[in-house]
């Protein structure tokens, strides 16, 4: 085992603890043999002592005692992709929590994998403990899958559940986050969706049976988000999420990370504080949907061990659903052409005309209104405007938001949020 | 393939439409070569002349070109058996979707082929399309799981959903579900807890590695449930689903199908229609959720399939999540030492001292009332009492209900229905 923070200690914890019942289930023990780190006299609350320590991780493959490596450290390239690499090239097991690794280099380490004959597994990397890689890779595998999404960062849940609750800003509970441990002290991997992005790239692939595109994924995160854009869509019958979410059809595959209006009816509507869920919608099986701890030391330790768990029962599965060699490279769908309702949110000066501006600049656009909430009660003195469009092309509904931005009228950036309809 | 209804006509309808992805999931064609029913000229919408007939089905095990026999028949007993003993003794894979055969054969038949070293599946048999054995056989391997639980009936959660949504009566509903096909028209199986517990069993012994003991479910089902109680609940916080409900612990294993109150918070209490749901609680993964289509001819082929390709990746695993022979033989837990809330619905004349009978009867049971809704409306002139207790023994409310059942003041059965806590 290559890294000993947080997950490793978990996975050291958990293999100690439900040892006989994983020998039950597994047909074999599973033990560590050896670990490595940056660090090796850190106290981390677990013994170490009993491993044999490796000071030059890439050793970890060498061992003849070594059947699988597990790889904690984290980072998409440097010592995680060097130790992935020769542990697959050495003919040996491969499990990893390493999202960004896999989101980036996942078809190449799978090409290693499949030439040696062994397994890649990376349940750890997507949702946490939630089994939804196997969950996608195996238990949905008999779908032609159109769509997957889901709430795939559990800081950002964390931070719009609370500023729901509590009607507060998002840097007052971004920085309550921070004090508690929940965000980074950098938290723009989170807030600005990067995280997501690497997950959902995965889920993707592995639903679509489509190459892993992590530089298609558009990320917009939630640092925009107020209180006001929550209130307001709650108003309107919403929940704000950021969704990050997948689509293959005739166009393309589409791919976006953004914070998203959900209905009430919506099963991610119910989805609170630091969880994570996904949704999968296949031809046969309809709408699954899987729910559960996205992250933290226990769930993360379990899907590791799980992956153990498989190698020991010498199931080794294609990482990706099915061989590299046999995965499309659809083409990126265009965004304008999605039809969808849209939630806009502005401030407004607070004077005669302005609703008439905003109104021709929707009609001029072809874009027209569900429901129009409006408030004269900024701080400014101004008025705030929350409107839901019917459904329409995206574009039609960026040139209302370039038509109304000329306004002299707006007294802020506009919000735009997609609305995930059912 | 043996058994040509709604789930055998699926899953060639899948096996047809999916063929070209199945293959490059499974990494080889899954294809159909022979099939077997009682009758071979009904119309069954698809077309099985390309397929070899056989006339009996347990000749399907002895084909030369047969792999895996898919069982789709029914039934505990009689010619499902006879299929798998046959398919499993002559090394063949084995898939069903036999919830009955399962839970009350299913070791036998995990012996059968751990003895042969192939594959049982039986993903279609719990929760149709929602990959739950898999997420605990395999996703859920590293848990000690303490808790499982969910909604395993389809039919009853349609009649209790739409008893809550139009305020009508059980009879008025299962009428309708009857004329609409969502209910058999002996509807005794589903509505009585039967089918749940034959579920409920199969998902015990995978999760808590104890034999299987579907003889130690205790059953109530939704018959006697009324509008008024689904519209009590709802006023006090809680849904009313029939949850089945399993839980392991020192004082042995407990497995029980009852109408159950669902906190708002909780997220069954979202799962509507005819959907199926499972949670279960593990000791490093905490709570995981598992919701979708429980039934159907799509969501049922696609479980079906999912094993299949299962099976041509040559994952064969064990059945039960570990070799029968490791299986615990807990003993039953009695359900009078469970600490609970419990709902307690009563029908009463509307005279002075009735109130002070309950009660007294509530406190010489040392039972405590945590609310109470007394309301003086129901058609007779009587008066309605619906309470919630706080967490004491389950036997506790019981002396309560028997000591209050001795009154004469009551109208009607006393209804009794335990709350499901987080």
């Amino acid at each position: 085992m290559a890294g000993l923070g947080t997950v490793g200690g978990g996975v050291i914890r958990l293999l100690d603890a439900n040892r006989a019942l994983i020998e039950r289930r597994a047909g074999r023990p599973i033990e560590i043999v050896a670990v490595s780190a940056r660090d090796r006299s850190k106290d981390r609350g677990v013994d170490i002592a009993r491993f044999r320590w490796v000071d030059d991780m890439t050793a970890l493959a060498e061992g003849g005692d070594v059947d699988v490596v597990v790889e904690l450290i984290g980072g998409s390239d440097g010592p995680a992709l060097a130790l992935a690499r020769k542990t697959l090239g050495a003919g040996k097991a491969f499990v990893t929590a390493n999202k960004a690794m896999i989101a980036h280099h996942g078809l190449a380490l799978a090409e290693l994998a499949e030439t040696a004959g062994v397994a890649l597994k990376y349940e750890a990397a997507v949702a946490g403990g939630i089994p939804v890689i196997k969950g996608l890779r195996e238990g949905a595998a008999a779908n032609e899958i159109t769509r997957v999404y889901g709430i795939l960062n559990g800081t950002c849940n964390y931070i719009l559940t609370t500023m729901e609750t509590d009607r507060r800003d998002f840097g007052d509970v971004l920085a309550e986050a921070q004090a508690l441990g929940y965000a980074e002290s950098d938290p723009s991997f989170d807030i600005d969706g990067v995280d997501a992005a690497h997950k959902l790239s995965i889920l993707a692939s592995l639903s679509f049976g489509s190459a892993l595109d992590f530089k298609g994924v558009v990320a917009t995160g939630i640092r925009h988000v107020t209180a006001a854009d929550i209130f307001e869509a709650q108003a309107l019958g919403f929940r704000v999420r950021l969704v990050g979410m997948a689509e293959a059809d005739g166009d393309g595959l589409f791919q976006r990370v953004h914070p998203c209006l959900v209905p009430l009816s919506h099963p991610l509507a119910h989805v609170t504080g630091s969880l994570n869920a996904v949704v999968a919608e296949g031809n046969y099986v309809g709408r699954l949907f899987f729910q559960g701890a996205g992250a933290g030391d226990g769930p993360t330790a379990s899907a590791v061990v799980a992956d153990l768990i498989d190698v020991a029962r010498g199931e080794v599965g294609p990482a990706f659903a099915m061989p590299v060699g046999s995965l499309a490279h659809p083409p990126r769908a265009d965004s304008g052409d999605r039809i969808g309702r849209s939630f806009i949110r502005l401030t407004v000066e607070d004077r005669a005309g302005v609703l008439a501006e905003i109104a021709m600049a929707m009609r001029d656009a072809g874009v027209s209104i569900e429901s129009f909430i409006q408030r004269g009660v900024t701080e400014d003195g101004g008025a705030l405007i929350a409107l839901v469009t019917h459904a329409c092309p995206e574009r039609c509904v960026a040139d209302a938001l370039e038509r109304m931005t000329r306004s002299a009228s707006l007294t802020g950036t506009p919000m735009l949020m997609h609305i995930l309809d059912l």
